[in-house]
């Protein structure tokens, strides 16, 4: 993780944001590549899953909706991390992160320890050593054995247990509250007054827009079930403990899909299709089938309204992770919002000749997830000959053609030659008109080939004597291979074509 | 104007945010069509600023950025509007709308009455009336005349003056306070202490993001003066009045560039050229030119650090209003983030041999108001024969091929005839796989075009009998001119490409 980050910063592709004011914990700007990166992601998505489709729409709706629409959902009431503060030094923590450790002084109970999950056991030790201290007891004989497990959840506590506890960052026992409900819904304030009916929240989901928008759209469109809809678009979660780069952070962003399903239809089928569709989709972006595995959510885990949930795993940096979740949620948002609404939310099926409330299903797939999972697929370290034959160690981003934030270099072999300058020039103009191309005619040629190695550039195009001298011809060098082929023009925007619009 | 709004909502254009709850002031949802128009507007801008340059990157940076950042750009202290208070209804209006009128009874001055800029006559002389009863002197003469006039700012008013002056929906006398500032920007709290040091603020601009990653884009890039950083992105106001449809509405999204010069270039010059690229940008996208002009800001109106500001402006259906700004803004703002931030924003010009903080040039354009103008200068009604030969009225959007939501429409000429309907298909597949193309097989070949037309699809591509039983060739149907020609596949596919990715 630490090398693709480095390499982020270094080469452009992702800041920390606010940097030149500390940062700013769990939000991130994506520089020059990165948005490049990230825009071709996110067309790709959209080609292929609305525009290439027949039976899915697209929708952009606002970030800011009617605070209506939370209640409906549920998200309100339910859209929370279980918090407990501690008193003294005012600091705040995730109660399911938090773990307990009982302290044994001379053989008997004396209270227990808090601490953050993975603490270390020495650390432990300490903290036991402090509670023995707060305790007014520096004599007593510390059983260790105690401390060398794994923990308790702190929710295990009772009111008296708490009241010897000593928290991760206290002095004195006691300072710990009960867990309490922490919202994970950013709050604003919308028109001139300021009181409790301006209240709104940033979205945390962008789905919500999608069934806020379904009845609009059943009426305005021609959309027949089975149908989708599906939306790209940012969505903020005030988490506790943003973490793992961009794979959990405040500010994020979403392609969501609904797709609406009668609810006679055979959901385990189609659910089976849609895992199918994803993994494929992955695939065609350079994420390998075999580095992605299922996760099935069990039955009792499920939400009531839920038929199943099946997550799409991904071997990250810092562990297999969720990347797309694939979730059958029957007809209980638009029966939430048929309810708050008052608006009816059937559909009629010219098939089945009947009325009902459409079943659903979502793939619901990160934007910065994905991202982070090719960058960890792409970034590779190899050994290729340098320009003096030598071995020589490179960084190499394996982008697919698709993705990359550049899909050629052209280079002129050297930038002293007036005649060669004018060749590679007016060759970049050309690919320049369709696709985003880099030129670059300083340095030597090895090192304009490994700096575009390190940004993922799948193809060098170099303009040499021989093209000016024999047969026009170009020389076409592959990033993974470092293989070089001749090919004239025509056959050269050919290849491209077949490589980056497929 | 309602003709455009109408045709947005009727077909899958504009739908207000959370319409099923009653819909949300001053926030818009983009439906299936007008997510494709404004994806279209953005990705062809985005080519065109900074994938076709060798000047300008592109950036993402997040919505939510450091709250020092605020602080640094002004925004914190300084952006907001005058609003005046009711005390007795409790509603808030801005000061800059809100117009006083003396009142005179028996000949005497008596108070004022404050109404909301563009109240009439009728309804000004009603409020008098309501003054004279709230002082308990029903039977006094009213002096008309005194009603009939601009009235004056409510800014002008002493205490003295406000304890007699009736609020446009008070009873009483009395209830205005004076004008107090109202800030614009949306607040939130992040982290999980919900305490003042979590304040942070959704950004109303994109442009200081841009400023706050300028030493990173230097730093990592290879950039050299002159150069631009260009993003596009979500940003947040709380206007008081959201109105005039997406003109001026609480989230929006924004492309703006900041382009860096020396402080020794000849900035007029270049800002010139700026307003002639804009010019340019908006012709290509179907905006012509005559429909744009040009309003220098009052050398005497602009602010301390700005050297000239010129907006573009465009006659809206709701009035002549601005469509993009074209600032020079000085080294203002890396200044004012190098003075906060500590760090130091100069660069070093290799051409000049020397190092300064470069000043900027700022074209700033809204996507909502840019989408606006293209709707405005696409819609039209006029007269064309339908299948009978009698002269019909059709309501079309003369949207540019590059812009258009789908780029053609393929239809067999009659949905009966399989030989047909497969070519058709076959036809609409590989069409499909380079841009959005719609498929519509059922309904009189005329009603099939005029649906077309109304959402604007530039080209109708009929599949007919000459084509399976003479040459092969289609039929193109222009969706302006209504002439339709005879062309062969690759004829067809040549003409698309100059017309729609040029």
């Amino acid at each position: 993780m630490e090398s693709i980050i480095g390499l982020c910063k270094r080469r452009g592709f992702i800041f920390a944001s606010s940097e030149i004011y500390g940062g700013y914990n769990g939000f991130f700007d994506y520089g020059p590549l990165g948005v490049e990166l990230r825009n071709n992601i996110k067309n790709i998505w959209w080609r292929d899953m609305v525009q290439r489709r027949d039976d899915i729409v697209g929708l952009d709706s606002s970030i800011i909706m009617h605070p209506d629409i939370w209640k409906a959902s549920g998200h309100v009431d339910g859209f929370s991390d279980p918090m407990v503060d501690c008193k003294e030094s005012k600091l705040r923590y995730r109660a399911d992160q938090l773990f307990i450790y009982p302290v044994i002084l001379d053989d008997t109970s004396a209270g227990y320890i808090a601490v953050v999950e993975g603490t270390d056991l020495n650390t432990r030790i300490k903290q036991a050593k402090k509670l023995r201290d707060s305790l007014g007891n520096k004599q007593a004989k510390l059983d260790e054995s105690q401390l060398d497990s794994e923990g308790t959840e702190i929710t295990e506590l009772d009111e008296a247990q708490r009241a010897v506890t000593l928290g991760p960052d206290a002095k004195d026992i006691g300072t710990l509250t009960e867990p309490r409900e922490f919202k994970l819904m950013f709050e604003t304030k919308v028109g001139p007054l300021a009181d409790q009916s301006a209240v709104a929240y940033l979205r945390p989901e962008t789905a919500q827009g999608i069934f806020a928008n379904y009845k609009n759209i059943v009426d305005t469109g021609r959309v027949k079930i089975p149908f989708g809809i599906a939306q790209i678009g940012k969505a903020f979660r005030n988490e506790i403990t943003p973490r793992n780069f961009i794979f959990r952070s405040r500010e994020f962003e979403q392609m969501e899909i609904e797709y609406f399903i009668s609810p006679d239809a055979d959901w385990k089928t189609l659910h089976r299709e849609w895992l199918d569709t994803c993994i494929n989709w992955l695939e065609s972006i350079g994420i390998p089938r075999d580095q992605v595995s299922e996760d099935v959510h069990a039955e009792d885990k499920l939400a009531f309204y839920s038929q199943a949930t099946t997550d799409l795993m991904f071997e990250f940096p810092h562990g297999k992770q969720e990347l797309w979740g694939i979730a059958c949620r029957s007809d209980y948002d638009l029966g939430q919002h048929q309810k708050h609404s008052g608006k009816s939310m059937e559909i009629f099926d010219e098939a089945q000749k009947k009325k009902y409330i459409p079943h659903v299903i979502e793939p619901s797939l990160g934007v910065d997830r994905t991202l982070l999972a090719v960058l960890t697929t792409a970034y590779d370290e190899d050994e290729i000959p340098n320009d003096k034959g030598d071995v020589e160690k490179r960084t190499v981003l394996r982008f697919s053609p698709k993705i990359a934030p550049y899909k050629a270099a052209i280079f002129p072999l050297v930038k002293n030659k007036p005649e060669l300058v004018e060749i590679a020039e007016k060759l970049y103009r050309k690919l320049q008109k369709r696709w985003n191309v880099f030129y670059d005619a300083s340095g030597a040629i090895g090192r304009r080939y490994r700096r575009q190695d390190e940004i993922g550039t799948p193809y060098g195009i170099t303009i040499d004597f021989d093209t000016l001298e024999k047969d026009g011809t170009v020389t076409l060098r592959d990033r993974d291979t470092t293989e070089q082929t001749r090919l004239s023009e025509k056959a050269l925007i050919q290849f491209l074509e077949e490589q980056i619009d497929a």
